[in-house]
């Protein structure tokens, strides 16, 4: 494989995704560190060489670039265990890391976001307003999970997937966003596996 | 294959993108609607049997079930032309759907269906004052969209991919949301090279 390097910011979950993805798989992983909360993703030499879209985490192959945590995620391990074998097992992962990004990631990232490392002072008026919406809908996020690991270990199939991956990253940060984890027993437990894994690494690790 | 259903509201970009790529790879699909306007994805019999996300499409496979439009549109392409065989490009075409799950269709098909389909009259303050960022921000996926197509026909490689399908979807009927297509021209020659496909359909084919 050709030479890897991540453009991340270390303390974002979707970063991390990436990192816990490689070191479970044993992958070797150079890191480019970018302070998103000093702008540094939106310098005109990262839009044009490393991402347009002004986001972290990329994936470098060799020369070629993989916005989109997930996408990188899936790029790391296609072809290995990580991924499913059976159709319909790997469409359900992906529909797992869909649901990560739209109904998980903006609601339990970004209120982790905003209140410790933004901090509450720091919104503005629309962020506070969008604060209730943000905590019902990453209570149902979470409710949802919680509903579904009470009768199996892992999202999808009998083994870990990049689906418990992509959903692990922020779930386990949740409560600096404000949310209970106490709440979601079959999750917390789910947690503590992908935590026992051979390999694991920790956001700060 | 088994048997599919789609479970859809004939209108929603999301359920389109499944039809879109059942009609080009020749699939038969049976349809079952449901009007969320009526909040009939949210029925207790909806929650338990069909998808305890409340929400559209999901393709049903015999007895199993897909849940998010693009996970869909995996399961039914998987292992034909539509999903590239290299493995950088079928992970750079993925990053083209998160993409358009998190960048895009939050905002053009958010802003289509608030004031195509709710009205602007009938928004919540909290969803009046969230339009502007959300147009800023669909704006700039199409512009991002724009710059992509300028030096290339299709999102990834040199052939059409579910990218394109999932960007195609809301980018058609973006001007229902109160974006201006005409500012994106490699956008609209690309939404006619799609059109132009053979077995293509329309949103309300």
């Amino acid at each position: 494989m050709d030479r890897l390097v991540l453009h991340e910011y270390a303390e974002s979950g979707n970063c991390y995704k990436v990192r816990l993805t490689a070191a479970l798989l044993g992958l070797p992983l150079e890191r480019r560190e970018y302070d998103i909360l000093e702008g540094e993703t939106r310098t005109s030499e990262f839009l044009a060489r490393i991402n347009p879209n002004g986001r972290i985490p990329v994936l470098q192959v060799g020369d070629r670039l993989i916005p989109e945590s997930n996408a990188a995620c899936f790029y790391l391990a296609d072809g290995t265990r990580l991924i499913p074998v059976a159709r319909l097992d790997r469409a359900d992962m992906l529909h797992w890391m869909f649901f990560e990004q739209y109904n998980h990631e903006p609601n339990v990232a970004t209120l982790r976001f905003w209140i410790a490392f933004v901090g509450e002072e720091g919104l503005s008026d629309l962020q506070r307003a969008q604060v209730p919406a943000k905590r019902a809908a990453g209570v149902a996020a979470l409710k949802l999970m919680d509903a579904h690991l009470q009768r199996r270990d892992w999202f999808v199939g009998d083994a870990l997937s990049l689906a418990d991956i992509a959903l692990y990253a922020y779930t386990h940060v949740a409560e600096s966003g404000g949310f209970r984890l106490a709440d979601y027993p079959a999750v917390q437990a789910w947690l503590r596996r992908i935590e026992s894994l051979p390999n694991y690494i920790g956001l700060a690790d």
